[in-house]
């Protein structure tokens, strides 16, 4: 039952999203079908995942593991014991807040029974106001099982006078701030609710003619077969039950400010998003990056695996050729040796490795997705030059990361972001390249569909990493002290 | 203890390579080194793996275990066990010859204690007269630990009457007949043999002043920071002891016949074969196909991983743009869920999902390594005409796979290879797409660097399972009533 | 983390106690003494076990785990998990009330965060009216983790408004009717309780000067060498903090009912209740019975080892030679082989086999500690007359068993119990003996110590098992539909 | 896969009995009858167990375990690998000559496959030529797969040029010294054979019409329902196939010397042994014992679980009350927690206990079976006195253990042997006792039931640890050093 250590060479370089969440109602065997849902939506989360299921004769059972889902929801041993039509489940890389370990009872769906029956829920997204909501809960005699947020909203139901489960759920949620797509589930209704602002995402599939999905994002959809019918809107609550579905807007009018860092590194290429696949967004991303940062060079190479689609595009647009400089070690897992003296220092190696002969003596463009710490580039850079290339331009795939989100994803505090210290000279000379450049914040939105860039009275997508603009006032993190950006 | 099930949606449609090895000599912790060149050779294996290591305290250590490097031999309680400054490993994907599944005994490498003391081997390769060998030496009072026809080698080594190992495996090898490398161990001596043509690879790496590491591939040499030195030639013998290589020809004069499919598949595109990447190559058999099998079409499109440099070939040959049409699941393992009546069928989706929005309305160009069963080939199609494309090409970076392999890869029997019982047409229809195109044999021949292509009476490269010409006789298989291809 | 199937060949015949509890402070690895207690108490419940401790720099940590103590808490990785001077810990059988399968989130410690901080509680003994207690806190939004009924303590403490947790403990435990022997703690205090009518044990113990434990039984203070200061009374409750005592009386003056069968089976012999110990009263058991029901034989065997000590004292008292005709498999654990078709019904030969050759031809008396269904009575009694026994006489160290315990002790329904059904010449009968005849419930008294054995006013000892007088409502039962027995 | 460390608080100052042999021929499931047999054999050895089966369809399968039979040879996982009629199994300590720790590959039993197939052996004893048999195989090109001396038996089978595995057995047997029992199987035989001295036990029993079993002891075939046929004599081969025995004497006309430890402490109580059970002659040895050593005392204490025959039989024959002073904690395993500073010395109380309410005060006799180190008599000594007794007197149920066995006992090297180097009457003061008697090695063998004691001229059992008398010469000891007693 023990978790593998963290120590993906690069991770601490990157962004991590916090939750994948899949539901089924109305198949045979819906635990299977969130497993599969749950595997399509692994790189949203590969520390934990949980699934629950109800079943009429046995009633709500559950199984929460350590690890991925094709390591544990595919044996029969843990399958049999998730029976039913009705089932939903959860893929988590940590809970914000949580100090230390995470333990398995901080893993997801969680369940509650109430007096009308039980209640199980799994959240993606990160309340802004837990903090708070937790010290009244518990002042008031609630007893929490887990360090993770999530679960004051299971809390805030309990307490909830109202006589259902969706209008409990309701009464939960105009308590909470902050971002959340919840799927949630009782004995017969799948239920999927997105915050005011739709930050996180959530789209809604069809199986056949009475079964329904809820998904993270569309490839999971695809995985079991399922049509994408459409996205859960911002605010807007579906309770699906025999087949049928009824929506409501419980928070009011609100506008969409969906996250963009969705569109740039956390959804899968595969997946599509305001009706364009992610892929191509991507591409279009390295299109614009070429159109705005443009360099005489030989060859276009992609830092893989996330680098690639806007490598493809900005190879594409500047006619220089693209080539897979570095290669991917494919079995790379979550651990590795624990160095020795002797070979400390050569954590890079067991990702990636630089394809030598193609490098030699060529001036390389790099395109990667993002820079956060810097870590990591200074080390590709190092793997490129001792490989022999002649000059080194990185091309990075979104804007400088400068502020950290309180919205689901695990950002390092400002003061690690390389952005949000140096200029991009400075950054150029720290991570010692020939030249290095980003995309703008309107060439991003340009990529992402909106052709007049950004409108900054109404921004059409939450950019608050890039730009400081939050807009929702992350309140516990405000009263610890974090200062939000100065108005203009 | 237990092994995980084989269930590669795909894997029944692949030709399996059969091992990697790996040997250090002169480090201080030499088996962390042999687990990361096993972790970065884990492509030429993943059923299991095993590490031998030699400590002048402890003597010789060992450690044998299913499933990934990467999940065993990372732990402090196995390494730990595995002391000393010499070691050797070997990683495996199934043993020809073994019926039925594999025990944890036959997992290499072998061990023997002598009068003169210990020595272990790691072999990649077939022995073509293991069977023979193997009744011959129970007849004489052997007992063998496993299934394996490699520990016949172990066997005749325990018999010779040479007074020091590195001439009793002379001894020992002059008995055998087939592919091997092997990498050996005694307690102070590393051990590099390759066959007398050289058909399964084998280099020589170069740690500082005293260490020297035996590989399969140059990319484990990169992992552990070694610089590669030479490949050990066809018919060599390297004996490495107090940091100094003695080198003999215990087989006379030999001709090479490498592998011609470590090119095309096996090997990984950053290791370097002959002095170019083996991407190079790949990428150079998309240029030949593009010339040889040019076809009208929006989109040229890689069957992932292995048809990505060849479809870049391809796709700047042809001036059509590359695209990545079909998108890996990164997360899929080795195994996943045992389908139920509802979910049947889904396999293919586990590993693969069509970019759909990208496909859609185009004629598409795939490009895949090669065709063994086309069960692949056919799911693949329907994946892509179900996302809306308009045409599909199919265009495959090897000539179409006729003939099995004896020599340590593990193949369908002829029958079963798609190629051995129809004509490039018929396999266009039963595979139903628009056209499919193989490359030559003399395009793969210049794409590997023979300008010329294919000298019919001394051919570089042993392609037998392209051409059926064997350059071994298969005893063994031919005693089974295997026939070989009449002499034209 | 699965539990092992139940299934002792015997255990369906024998009362099983439920819960073994042990509290340290002012030790350096409290947990470890904890660790010890729990294996010294571990007759008292074999499924499970927890332990939680308490640190100043890392705060409350806890190991759940099914299966015994010593294959759990004996390992560096789940001890050193446990540091501080302060932890307390449970063994348990399984819990009144959970319907199927115990679940790891069952198993106490059960811990809670308050406002004024954590605190965990061991229960052992059983509340009456947990299921009414239940419904009231789900109606008023609490949320339960388990199915266990002692969780009801946890949340009236959470509800409670005193402002220190000793209290809340107080406003709790008179809200809940039943037997329990409770051991607390806090950050920095231990705290143990004992039930009005001090129906389950508690014993204090000491540890040089500023050391203190709480323990079920003295056996497990003998341990870990902590010197047996005195019991716990009945309606106390202690509080320790910094190495100092402070008791009160919550309940106001109750008068002492302690459990009976403690003194027949529960106990070990040799701990200590009432100032002599157990050893003594089973022996003295035997010598009443020896008394009351004397027979002509050869032999005086007991049915191992619980019927050990009373047949010593029968033995000794009767003159008839002792002698161990049946001998126990020290081997035996929880569960053995699943018996296919040809080796079925051999279970009871797992555990027990039968000293022919001292058997063959003798007429011997059995003593058994009590006969509860009457299953096992019948295959031992087939055991020593296929061994050749002459005549086969039961004597039975308890009165019969005729009404269920609703007091802590996993008890048939009251249909199953073979005295509620059959006279005790129907019992011998139906058992198929010689003679049966069992310890008066006077003689019971009288051997532990109550010279004028039982006074029907008064009694000393909750005897309800034998006696059907119920000292405390069993108002859930009661309300399922239980009928206590008529007044006389 | 990773054996429990040893950690019995006094198992260093017991003999160990090194092994314990089972097999079955003619039922349906012979591997389940085998696990049964093994676990009633348990006591003989506790380190691992294996199991070899043999079926028609499938061939020879085996599976080999660290650990108790009943938490490995219970699991349908495992069972289920073992199908057929016919099986045999192997439970050990450890392997004389094993340097360090054992290897799973040196469990037993041990697997060869020959020309004319298979067979499988299980060896209880110790071969005293072991080391020069095995120097010569390797010289000779065998290669060992294990560190155990048993597994030259296969090797010497391999190379043996007879047609038969019986014959072979037979060639490979007349080349070994020391003592063994073997019981070993073919495809279709199961075979078993004991040394010409009968040294280790073997007896014959019966299933029903068709199948047979043979076994270590008679208790293992009580446990599967076996009638009990005789014992296999001293230098007997017995081949049974298709429900027959045949008979043969390979060895000429030995004399038995049968190992009077197996009466003394080896053997289960409830075996039978010449006739009558091993339970009598231990009481028998009280019964001398009381008459060559008595003592005015007011109890007679068992050291359980091994000395209370003995106090049975000593209690009656000085009419001397009979108590259990010392209490033996039922769920005491191999292994208990890595003592903390605090919890040091307090090893000896996980497993016993005082019963202090009965030694206080009291003059007490305790009867033990034997004296090695003497570092246990020395604690329980402790243990007593602490408890209040008024004086201690230790009765020993067998002569002073002053020699090592080389026949298959584990036993300290002769310096570490208490009687070796001291009088009884120094032994008396080390101890710390009041009185230490030994009973004589006559009084044993009549105990043993020769009623004229021992004919020191054809003494009818080995008693070499007392006597220093070796029947067989231990000729690789010799070499190494070991001085024999001198001829007297």
């Amino acid at each position: 039952m023990k978790r593998p250590p963290l120590a993906h060479p690069f991770d601490d370089d990157k962004l991590k999203e916090e939750c994948g969440i899949f539901g089924v109602i109305g198949v045979g065997d819906a635990a299977n079908f969130v497993a599969l849902g749950l595997h399509a939506l692994q790189h949203r989360g590969q520390e934990a995942g949980g699934i629950v299921s109800h079943d009429p004769n046995s009633g709500f059972n559950s199984a929460r593991r350590f690890g991925y889902v094709r390591d544990n929801f595919t044996k029969a041993d843990v399958m049999s014991t998730l029976p039913g039509p009705l089932a939903i489940g959860h893929v988590r890389y940590s809970t914000a807040g949580s100090k230390g370990a995470t333990a398995i009872r901080d893993v997801q769906p969680f369940f509650g029974e109430f007096s009308m029956g039980g209640a199980a829920i799994a959240h993606n997204g990160n309340l802004t106001n837990a903090a708070a909501l937790r010290r009244e809960l518990i002042e008031r005699g609630s007893i929490f099982q887990s360090s993770s947020d999530s679960e004051c909203i299971i809390h805030l139901m309990a307490r909830s006078i109202q006589k259902t489960i969706p209008e409990r759920m309701k009464d939960a949620l105009r308590r909470v701030e902050g971002a959340f797509s919840v799927v949630a589930m009782t004995r017969t209704k799948l239920i999927g609710v997105r915050d005011p602002l739709g930050v996180r995402p959530l789209v809604l599939g069809r199986l056949g003619d009475q079964a329904w999905a809820l998904s993270s994002e569309t490839c999971a959809l695809d995985i079991v077969g399922a049509e994408f019918v459409r996205e859960i809107e911002p605010g807007e609550m579906v309770v699906i039950e025999d087949g049928k579905i009824t929506s409501t807007r419980p928070f009011g009018a609100p506008a969409s400010r969906f996250c963009i860092f969705e569109q740039v590194y956390f959804s899968r290429p595969d997946s599509i998003i305001g009706g364009r696949s992610v892929y191509e967004t991507r591409r279009q991303i390295g299109v614009e990056l070429a159109r705005e940062a443009p360099v005489e060079a030989d060859l276009v190479c992609p830092v893989p695996d996330s680098g690639t689609p806007a490598a493809i595009g900005y190879a594409h647009e500047s006619g220089i050729p693209f080539g897979m400089g570095i290669i991917r070690n494919q079995y790379m897992g979550r651990t590795f040796i624990e160095p020795t003296e002797s070979i400390r220092n050569m954590g890079v190696r067991l990702k990636l490795n630089v394809n030598r002969a193609l490098i030699k003596g060529k001036r390389v463009i790099l395109v990667d997705d993002s820079v956060v710490r810097g870590t990591t580039s200074r080390k590709i850079k190092d793997m490129i030059l001792d490989a022999g290339a002649a000059e080194v331009h990185f091309r990075i795939a979104s804007p400088p990361t400068a502020w950290p989100c309180f919205y689901g994803v695990d950002t390092p505090e400002r003061s690690k972001l390389l952005a949000a210290t140096m200029s991009e000279d400075e950054m150029r000379d720290w991570i010692g390249v020939n030249s290095l450049k980003f995309i703008s914040l309107d060439g991003l939105y340009r990529a992402a569909g909106e052709a007049g860039g950004r409108d900054p009275k109404a921004p059409k997508f939450c950019d608050a990493c890039f730009s400081g603009d939050y807009p929702i006032v992350p309140s516990d993190k405000v009263e610890e002290g974090f200062e939000m950006k100065a108005a203009e």
